[in-house]
C-alpha cells in the first residue's frame, strides 16, 4: 500500500500523541512494535509474500529503554522534518544528523539503522515513505516505458522516455514512491546481469517484443524491487525473470524479488513482486539447448539443500523442489550467457521467443 | 588515443598478415607482446599516468604455445567479426562463443580473459575498441550535459539531456567510445557514493554550480573512467573528485581514476583521467569543519603505509604524503556524509562552494 505523505505525518502525530497522553496521565509511555525475526514469518501464496505472524512487543519507558525510547521519538521527528522540507536522508546521513542529539546520539550506524527499522515496522510504512533511503543502486531500465517524474525546482512534469537512451539506460533512483508511468508494453523482463541487459538492448529485443527491460545487477535492491512492483501493479504487467541457472539465481535473486526476504518481513508488502514468474535458465534448458555448464560448488549445494528444508516459499512449491532436485542430480550450474555458445543473437532470436510462447510453463 | 574501427581492423589484419608471411616463408610465426606487470611500470607526471617501461616478450609458435597461439588468432578474428556485425560481446560471452573452437576452446574464463588482455596490449587498443566489454556498471550522470548516442536500428542521433531525469539519472553504458557530448558546464564533480550523488541532485547543486555530477559507486569501473576521460578531454573540463576521507578513497578510488592501476598499465592511456584533482574530504577538513570520525582500521593503516612506500604516484607527490601522514597521526577516517552533522544542505550550500573558491588548493 502506498500512503500519501500527509497520511505518514498523521501516523507520526498519532504515535507522538499516544506517548504524550500517557505522560500527562502520569502513566509510563509505551510503543508497540511487531517482532522482526524469521520465527515470526509465514509464507502466504495469497497475497504472495512472507508475512509477519503478528507477534509484537511493547516497549515501555524504563531506565534501561530510555535511550532507545528517546531515539525512536527523535527519529519520528526527523522523518516529519524531512517530509516538510521535501528532502530525503540516507541512513548514513540520519546517523550523522543524530550527532547533535546529545545523550541520545547513536554510538554506531547499526544502532540508528535498528531504530529506523523499528519505526518502519511500528508505523507499517516503508523507510522510503519516511523519506529515508539506502545508499544503493536502483537498477537500470530500457524499453517501452515513459517514467514521469518532477523537476525538483519547478515541480513541472518530466517525461523520461526509456526507448531513447541508445546504448545507455535510465538509472532508477533509490526512492520511487512518487514516480508515475505510461506504457503500452506487454511485460517486464527482469535480468540478472548488466551484460545480458546490454545484449538484449543491442539485439533490439524490447522493440521486437514490446517489453520493458530491467537490469537488477545481482540480488535486486529495495529500490529496484519497489520499482518493478509499482510498475507491474499500476500497469497490470506480467513480470518475467531471467537469471543464471543456479541456487543463487533461483533463491537469492528470484525468490527475493518475488516474495521478499525473511529478515525484512515487515516490509515485504511493499517490496515483493508476487506477479513474478521464472523464465529461466532452468535445469531443463541445460539439456534442451545443450548448454555449457560448470560443476555445482559446495556453497551452491548447501544453499539449495537449506532452501528446500527451511524456505517456506520453496517448501510450498513442488515445481521448485523438482527443479532444484534435478539440478542437484545433474551436479551442475549454468550461466545465462552460456547461450552465447549458439551465437550472440541466439538468446534474443531463439531462446527468449520460444520461452515466451509458453509463459504458462514458467516456474512459479 | 581513440582509433576508428577501420584502424582497429587494419591492425588486426597486419598481425594476421605478419603471421601468414612467416608461415609462407617457412619461418616460425611470432607475436610480440608488452610485459604486463608492475615491474614494467613507471609513473610519469606528464602525460600523467602509469606507463609501461617498454619491455616486451616474443611468443613464438612451439608445441607448448600452440594452444595460446591459436586462441590469440581466433580472438583477433572474433573481434573482427564483432566490428563487422556492429555487435559487442561481454568477456563471458566471448568465453562461451569459443566453446566451438574445438581443441582451442578455453578451459576457464580466466584463460580467455588473459588472451583478451594480450590482444589489447599487442594491438595497443583497448578492449572496448575491439568490441569486448565487461559486465559492470558504468556510473550515473546528472547535470548540464547532453549525451549524443545513436538509435541502434535507425542510426539516428539521440540527444540525452542529463538535466531531465528528475530524481533518477543517466546510466552510462559499458562501452562509451562512440558517444558524443554537448555541454556548457564548468566542471565535472565525480562523487564516491550514490547517496551523496542523490543528495547533490536533491539540493539542485548542478543547476547552481553549472556542473556535471557523476556517481562512481566506489572504485570507478573502466566504463566510468573512460566516460569521464573522454568528456573531460573533448570539452576541456576540470574534474574534481569527492570521496570519503580514508586511504580507500584516496588510493583505491581517486588514484585509480587519475592515473590508472598497476596491473592494467597497458590501458591507462585510455582509462586514466590526468586532469582530476582531489576536492575532499581531506584531513584538514576534519579539523576545519569539526567532522565526526571513526578510528582508522588496521587495513586502512596498512593500505596507507604500503602506498607511501610503493605507489609511484604517491611517492611523486609530497602533498599526498603530507595529507596521508596527517591522517595517520590523527588516527581517524571520515565519511563524506559526515558533513550531514551540520544539516543535510550543508554539503551543497557551504562545504562545496567554499572548496570550489580555491581549486588551486586541491590535492594533485
Amino acid at each position: 500500500m502506498i500512503r500519501r505523505q500527509t497520511e505518514v505525518v498523521e501516523k507520526i502525530r498519532q504515535q507522538a500523541q499516544a506517548v504524550h497522553t500517557r505522560i500527562t496521565r502520569r502513566e509510563k509511555p509505551q510503543m508497540k512494535l511487531p517482532i522482526r525475526s524469521l520465527s515470526n514469518v509465514k509464507y502466504r501464496p495469497q497475497p504472495g509474500y512472507f508475512q509477519l505472524r503478528g507477534k509484537s512487543k511493547v516497549r515501555t519507558l524504563t531506565v534501561s529503554t530510555v535511550k532507545t525510547f528517546a531515539q525512536t521519538l527523535k527519529m519520528l521527528a526527523m522523518s516529519k522534518d524531512l517530509i516538510h522540507t521535501q528532502r530525503h536522508s540516507t541512513k548514513r546521513e540520519a546517523y550523522y544528523q543524530a550527532y547533535n542529539w546529545g545523550e541520545a546520539a547513536f554510538s554506531a550506524q547499526e544502532e540508528s539503522d535498528t531504530v529506523m527499522d523499528d519505526v518502519e515496522a511500528m508505523l507499517g510504512v516503508n523507510r522510503e515513505q519516511l523519506r529515508f533511503r539506502a545508499d544503493e543502486h536502483g537498477g537500470e531500465v530500457a524499453g517501452e516505458l515513459i517514467v514521469i517524474d518532477r523537476d525538483r525546482k519547478t515541480r513541472k512534469r518530466l517525461e523520461i522516455d526509456c526507448t531513447r537512451f541508445g546504448s545507455g539506460a535510465y538509472s532508477v533512483p533509490t526512492v520511487v514512491e512518487e514516480l508515475e508511468f505510461r506504457t503500452a508494453a506487454r511485460f517486464i523482463l527482469a535480468v540478472e546481469t548488466k551484460g545480458m541487459f546490454e545484449r538484449l538492448v543491442e539485439e533490439d529485443f524490447y522493440d521486437t517484443h514490446h517489453c520493458i527491460l530491467v537490469s537488477m545487477g545481482g540480488v535486486p535492491s529495495r529500490a529496484c524491487r519497489r520499482f518493478i512492483r509499482r510498475l507491474a501493479d499500476e500497469k497490470r504487467l506480467s513480470v518475467y525473470v531471467f537469471t543464471d541457472g543456479d541456487p543463487y539465481g533461483y533463491f537469492n535473486i528470484y525468490r527475493t524479488l518475488k516474495v521478499g526476504s525473511g529478515n525484512a518481513a515487515h516490509l515485504n508488502e511493499f517490496f515483493c513482486v508476487p506477479q513474478a514468474r521464472f523464465l529461466g535458465v532452468t535445469p531443463d534448458d541445460i539439456v534442451h539447448y545443450k548448454l555449457p555448464t560448470h560443476p555445482l560448488k559446495e556453497v551452491d549445494r548447501k544453499r539449495a539443500l537449506d532452501a528446500m528444508k527451511n524456505d517456506p516459499f520453496i517448501r510450498h512449491h513442488k515445481e521448485w523442489q523438482e527443479a532444484m532436485n534435478k539440478l542437484l542430480r545433474m551436479g551442475v550450474r549454468v550461466e545465462q550467457q552460456a547461450l552465447a555458445k549458439h551465437g550472440l543473437e541466439f538468446v534474443a532470436r531463439t531462446y527468449l521467443p520460444a520461452k515466451l510462447k509458453h509463459t504458462e510453463a514458467f516456474l512459479p
